[in-house]
């Protein structure tokens, strides 16, 4: 029996660098990125199939109907979703599949997939968070202070991941989560069919030879 | 809050090289290693407090009838035990402990201390196993046959561990229990009160500074 790959879902509040540390992770490792598909428009750059499988409104209802997402959701009149088909075809083929989604989405992707590796990054503090929010600029103090405040409620929803790892710097938070991958292969719930196969396989030949 | 350190319990059927990683693994990392407790005498060479903690029967008695053993059994009349003290001081004090013990042992760890992670070595094969097993030398054809044998029977517990680790090489296996330590310190059942215990102290110094 092949070993089946992981779904890895890297979650957390805005700001705390998610998406930094799944492009390092990436560099290193031999993972399956998910792309996930969207009604909006393309922006100046955007390569489909890369940053986005762009769909129209009719073809994203058809896989809507057709139950291919692992989750989605309506966002100011646009679609966004995690296109299922490819991501299972790859874990059944041994690859682990990396998901960068927020924790709404998350949190969906659980609901369908509960036997994912769900993580939650933290940022190393609250002070950090607030700098990171105010660094990427653009917004008012007043906008500023309701993503913040979002991001500081969205903490609470650690509780339903399974890990929870602080970004103090991306290279820790990348090693963290190897490890955590790693760790989550060697699972007992996860390989020990595998093992209790191939001992019985092995018995025949060698105990008795 | 203090972190709490972890108890690392590696086991598996004799013959599966968990000695020789359990000592690699404690010469690469600062862990406590756990020291057993016995009422069998000495032999050359070996230390009390090292090797092992020599008691006689009486004082090693007084220690089960104040429950101050996370497991004990007999064996040929002497008695075998880990102490509980100990251990549980070096996990207070944020201190990883490993403890290195036999399939039997590690279950009763487990009822006594079920928030124990508890690690499965296993031969790369049965062949490797019985390679192992013979290597050891000294034994009669029937001795060995029936060593094996257990071995075989014993593999079947490793749905009581919460992670399997295949022994192919010393190096590996080490880095795997590595992984998996740094996983176990990232699981939210570990760390969520950490978590929002310090989100709740930070919350009124920064939100509304």
């Amino acid at each position: 029996m092949k070993e089946k790959g992981l779904l890895v879902v890297i979650s957390g509040p805005s700001g705390t660098g998610k998406g930094t540390i799944c492009k390092a992770l990436l560099e290193k490792n031999d993972f399956w990125l998910s792309v996930s598909a969207t009604t909006r428009n393309p922006r100046a750059g955007e390569v489909d199939g890369v940053n986005y499988y762009f769909l129209n409104k009719e073809e994203f209802k058809n896989k809507i109907d057709s139950k291919d997402f692992l989750e989605y959701a309506e966002v100011y009149g646009n679609y966004y979703g995690t296109p299922k088909s490819n991501v299972l075809a790859a874990i059944d083929n041994g690859k682990d599949v990396v998901l960068e989604i927020d924790i709404q989405g998350a949190l969906r992707v659980k609901e369908s997939y509960p036997e994912g590796v769900f993580i939650f990054i933290l940022p190393p503090s609250m002070e950090e968070l607030k700098k990171r929010i105010i660094n990427r600029g653009s917004e008012t103090n007043e906008s500023l202070m309701t993503r913040f405040k979002a991001a500081y409620k969205e903490i609470n929803y650690v509780s339903k991941y399974n890990y929870a790892v602080v970004n103090d710097t991306v290279k820790e938070a990348v090693k963290k989560i190897e490890s955590i991958i790693t760790a989550e292969r060697c699972r007992v719930d996860r390989v020990k069919e595998n093992i209790l196969d191939s001992k019985e396989g092995i018995i025949h030949e060698q105990l008795y030879d």
